[in-house]
């Protein structure tokens, strides 16, 4: 049988293991902070007669621009965020991940260097590396903020071709206050200067407001979104951003042509009809989360302040502590994520019913805990 | 206003513009060689039907693993090109164009080589540069044919680490022998050994069969495919490979997780219970590329034998005599490609009516042109 290692596979891919949470079928699954909440009856039935419309051009390649999302994209994000974009201020691609390798494709690359301040989103790291994009680990506080002087001098130092400042944090849930981003857009910019990719994929979880107003006079700042939390489509796979025109042209020359397929165009154009039903399940999930942290906090566990739908929890000291604990609350039907940071794990907001789930696991791991001390 | 050189692009994409086909709104659009069939209704229904399922679980991640749809990708690809292949053999990406970006992130990349024998499908060389990947035009006989000796020794002296043999060509619709490509397989082992990509996008057109058994005892050999064709969904963007189970396995390092959406693997299944009415459209294509062969022969053009769904004709000679036949040819309201191969244009099978309307264009233009000389 042939393996991988005997196929003329890149050095840096082998012995590698493909990136990607387990898919396990337990009965509460909070590990890939998806939203827990199924579209509603009639965006279903909407997204039906879109798609059902754009299956009978399906023998055409589909619009190679997707102006009429872009449109709407920018629509919702100049009603929600409060600053106004346009069609050219927007792109859109299968999932943020997809955005992101196309910024890496074209700001990034074979000798070029990217940045991200970690634990953070594991993707930029691996995306920089399947774009042959050299990666710099950042630093983060040990309270998982970002020390605003810390990270300017690791970017003064680095000079990195891409800087990645994620708000609210994965798999933290730390948001990053808006004069941080501004130092450190500005660092970057006294460095080469280099683009600056502020992810908001968590930010309508946000106790505060997105950073979109930023764009304002700083053409290398662009913030990428995501329609996979907020809209609770992650099976839709539409990710998109927001930045100066000349980015939008730019990693036109890198995309695939046609990447954007009709039926995922319609069906997201068909979501962005719902909006305002889909925020208010947003706002249920808020609630949810501060009860996490707050219960959570109750019981004795030690919270990471949350502005996602997900919360840090922990600790777990010793060696393997955490992950013995992600599979003690695997055991009681609950799946959360351990994302491999020493000593805490990561639960996603779910529904009360979840989340009663997976408080009752862990109160009952923290007594069992204390019995046996 | 900020432009695309004002941005720190790579060196590489200055100047450059994105690739595609204008998408102009003409009468008869015969330039991307998509199918000219719309999928009849009841696939239609059926898509409507499978996505509303979808879209109600559309909250989670898609599969990531496509396993269902990469089971019948391989039960269509056992029936039809008379090989056995399983899920394990198959694999699937947004186009073939991921397909193929996907495999040069794994075997090529910076550093690395890959070779393909031009005037061919464009974006081979394309996706090579987007992935950092050197890019050698290989040589191809004036008959567009790929002579055998000449070819072995671009691979032989170039050492590339991926080889792109596409058959039937694009844009000259030309069929690659058997026994051509298992010698350029040989020199491409005895160089590296590299990896063999075989692109059969238009291989349902052919008058001859898949070389999908040369899999057999060549773990190096890649099979890449499309439903953008044969199937008439260049809407739906769906492209898969073929290769030893170890390629499917690699490619899973570099692929972006979850790179394939809900919707989209509904619509291609749904697709692939019609297999059989799409391949009707097949044979009636088939039966009219036929027909504008003959029918250009005849009125003097010269024509490249043609085994897809795609005619090159000419030899319009000159500097830029071939665009200005190609604008003629708009003016009266059919759209045709200028690949930019000198002397020649493409034009895509339609339906009847779209091929009589091309074909009294261009009986007009060459009356025109015996008139005036």
């Amino acid at each position: 049988m042939t393996r991988i290692d005997d196929l003329p596979v890149r050095d840096e891919l082998r012995g590698k293991s493909p990136y990607g949470a387990p898919q396990l079928d337990v009965p509460v699954r909070l590990n890939t902070n998806e939203n827990p909440y199924p579209l509603p009856e009639p965006l279903v039935e909407r997204i039906a007669e879109r798609v059902r419309e754009a299956a009978r051009n399906l023998n055409r390649y589909p619009d190679r621009d997707a102006v009429e999302l872009r449109t709407e994209l920018a629509r919702y994000l100049t009603r929600t965020a409060k600053y106004p974009v346009a069609v050219e201020n927007v792109w859109a691609a299968n999932g943020s991940n997809e955005v992101i390798q196309q910024l890496l494709q074209t700001f990034g690359g074979p000798g070029r260097t990217a940045i991200g301040f970690e634990p953070s989103y594991s993707m930029h790291g691996l995306i920089a590396r399947g774009t042959g994009t050299g990666w710099i680990s950042g630093p983060r506080s040990a309270d998982f903020t970002i020390d605003t002087e810390t990270a300017a001098k690791a970017i003064a130092e680095n000079q990195p071709d891409v800087v990645f400042i994620t708000s609210p944090n994965n798999p933290t849930g730390t948001a990053v206050p808006t004069e941080t981003v501004i130092a450190l857009y500005d660092a970057a910019q006294a460095a080469k200067p280099s683009m600056v990719v502020l992810d908001e994929a968590y930010i309508e979880f946000s106790h505060g407001d997105s950073l979109l107003s930023l764009l304002e006079g700083r053409p290398h700042l662009v913030v990428s979104r995501t329609m996979s939390k907020a809209f609770g489509a992650a099976g839709l796979r539409l990710g998109y951003l927001a930045a100066d025109p000349a980015v939008v042209d730019a990693v036109q020359l890198v995309r695939l042509p046609y990447h954007l397929s009709a039926v995922t165009q319609a069906t997201a154009l068909a979501a962005l009809e719902h909006t305002d039903t889909l925020l208010g399940y947003v706002a249920q999930l808020k609630h949810e989360r501060d009860r996490v942290v707050r219960e959570l906090w109750e019981m004795g566990y030690e919270v990471t302040a949350s502005d996602a739908n997900f919360v840090q929890f922990g600790r777990f000291e010793g060696e393997g502590a955490a992950h013995a604990m992600w599979q003690r609350i695997l055991d009681r039907g609950v799946l959360v994520r351990d994302n491999g940071v020493p000593g805490w794990l990561r639960v996603t907001a779910g529904t009360p019913e979840e989340n009663d789930a997976f408080l009752a696991a862990v109160r009952e791991l923290k007594k069992e805990q204390e019995q046996s001390a």
